[in-house]
């Protein structure tokens, strides 16, 4: 049994599922909520109602901050400096990497024991075997923590830099939106000759399914960094291709800004003499200069 | 036995490994290539070579096309408008909608058996189970040549319209490229931190897999019209999601340019008082008012 108390900061629809699962799984758990009364179900549940966060932290081992943004995690912590002192604090609540960096170097002033976590998983998936979180910072921490955390899904540990868990949340949520932006995209195009888009999603599900496999070459390639286009395409090849479908989809009404900025970036390799290399290159121009 | 005899015109990557399937099923096979260099191979295994597009054309039931681009096909095809009466021209050529259109016209006009076709494989796969091709336009030539097009892959009619193919076919590479461009921005990211592209992309290609059924959700969501939040994310918070991603890029000294057209987005839908929609009504703004 469990025999750690944990405080949930924030009973939204990821507290809640948070603190039931920690609930079900043996923990004694203590909740806070601005809103009070969504304290309710969890304390007919068996959860202890805290008023305040302060009541919260005083009762638990470890505190779990799951809230909106940075500037509400900010504006309950800041004045909680001295009461969160011995206590292991997780941060889960959804930042970048520099805000999750900044509170890092704020626990740290006030020697707090704190970690930084992502949730990959909706709140229905916390507890099952496709939930996954992600954390960085105080490797101490963590390993503390570690019982806990793995009660809500796999739990990552990527490294010494707080802002790391946040910084991969991120690039995979940029990844995740840019899919879902093209997949809307060729649903607009589709749309204008009757298709329905229920019929676009099963092609565009079958077809990026079976090219995922492609981004291993591309990783390869980019740690190379030979860009050999014999291995791949190259830039002009790209560019003309890139240019059909903006006026593909002009052709039928529909707009391609979406497409715009990456026809972009292969102009300007080809505007600098970079054409004939693999198209993958496009990676070389994306750090800010 | 097939007793049809089968020209393809453009002895590219994919001209020849379409006519190397086409000899190793049974077909007799003429072959000719702008530089005729490239039609000595397959004279050595058997096809026959043409020195003129025209000499190819009498020789053969089916003609392929599988040129470079529209203008290469519309330079070769159109002074053999007479010799290609009576045959089934299929031009497997990437196109753009209109540009098949354009063509089914002119074939129309001379009286022409023409069916236009997108190639959704790689030379490699030619004639393996993940060959796919896509065809549309007149009926009766797909019905006609479909014994010899079904040697080259699954043989899919997507209606009268001889744009149909091509659309398809823009609005998966279109779908594919978003992805691949996702994929960069996530590696960029990640290569900020000395996270290698090839980890980056091992982790996305489990995690943009695991988000592949979300597709269907939005595709009724677009179907039905009525942008739900509910169900979905609403632009508001979608808004801030994304413009935390672009913060997170910036901070780590990366161009967020990929990302920002689907942000324009979002901020008109915002300013238009539709902030409370679900996100996927972005789909919405893209037809050109
Ligand atoms: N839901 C998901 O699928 C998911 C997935 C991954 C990560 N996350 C992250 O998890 C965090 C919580 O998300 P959620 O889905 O639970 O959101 P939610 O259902 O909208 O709940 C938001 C929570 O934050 C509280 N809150 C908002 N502003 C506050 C403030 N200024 N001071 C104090 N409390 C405040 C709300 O309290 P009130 O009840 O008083 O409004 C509520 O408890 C977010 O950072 C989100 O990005 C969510
Ligand atoms: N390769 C793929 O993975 C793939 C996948 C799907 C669709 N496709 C499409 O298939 C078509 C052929 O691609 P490919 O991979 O075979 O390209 P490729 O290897 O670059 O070959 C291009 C072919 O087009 C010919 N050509 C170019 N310009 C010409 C002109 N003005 N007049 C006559 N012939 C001309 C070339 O002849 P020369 O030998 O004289 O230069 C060559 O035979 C393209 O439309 C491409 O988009 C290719």
């Amino acid at each position: 049994m469990p025999n750690q108390t944990v405080a949930v900061l924030g009973l939204g629809a990821m507290g809640s599922a948070i603190t039931e699962r920690l609930r079900d799984t043996g923990y004694a758990t203590v909740v806070w909520n601005r809103t009070a009364a969504r304290t309710a179900p969890h304390a007919a549940a068996g959860s202890r109602a805290a008023a305040t966060a302060a009541e919260a932290v005083a009762a638990a081992d470890t505190v779990l901050v799951v809230l909106f943004d940075d500037a509400s995690v900010r504006e309950h912590l800041d004045p909680l400096a001295a009461d969160l002192k011995g206590r292991t604090v997780v941060n889960l609540t959804t930042t970048t990497p520099d805000q999750a960096r900044a509170t890092a170097a704020w626990a740290a002033e006030h020697g707090l024991t704190y970690l930084d976590g992502a949730i990959m998983a909706t709140p229905d998936m916390i507890g099952t075997p496709v939930s996954r979180l992600l954390y960085s910072g105080d490797r101490a921490a963590y390993d503390g923590a570690r019982a806990v955390l793995e009660v809500l899904g796999a739990a990552d540990y990527e490294g010494e830099d707080a802002g790391l868990a946040s910084l991969k949340d991120m690039a995979l949520l940029t990844a995740m939106y840019q899919m879902f932006a093209g997949f809307m995209q060729a649903a607009a195009m589709m749309r204008t000759v009757g298709v329905p888009a229920a019929d676009t999603a099963a092609e565009i599900r079958g077809w990026l399914g079976a090219l995922l496999p492609h981004l291993d070459h591309f990783g390869a390639e980019i740690d190379r960094g030979d860009f050999d286009p014999a291995r791949g395409q190259d830039v002009e090849f790209t560019r003309a291709a890139i240019g059909s479908l903006i006026t593909a989809a002009r052709g039928q009404g529909v707009s391609a800004v979406l497409l715009e900025p990456l026809m972009r970036q292969l102009d300007e390799l080809s505007a600098t003499g970079r054409g004939g290399a693999d198209w993958i290159s496009v990676i070389d121009q994306l750090p800010v200069k």
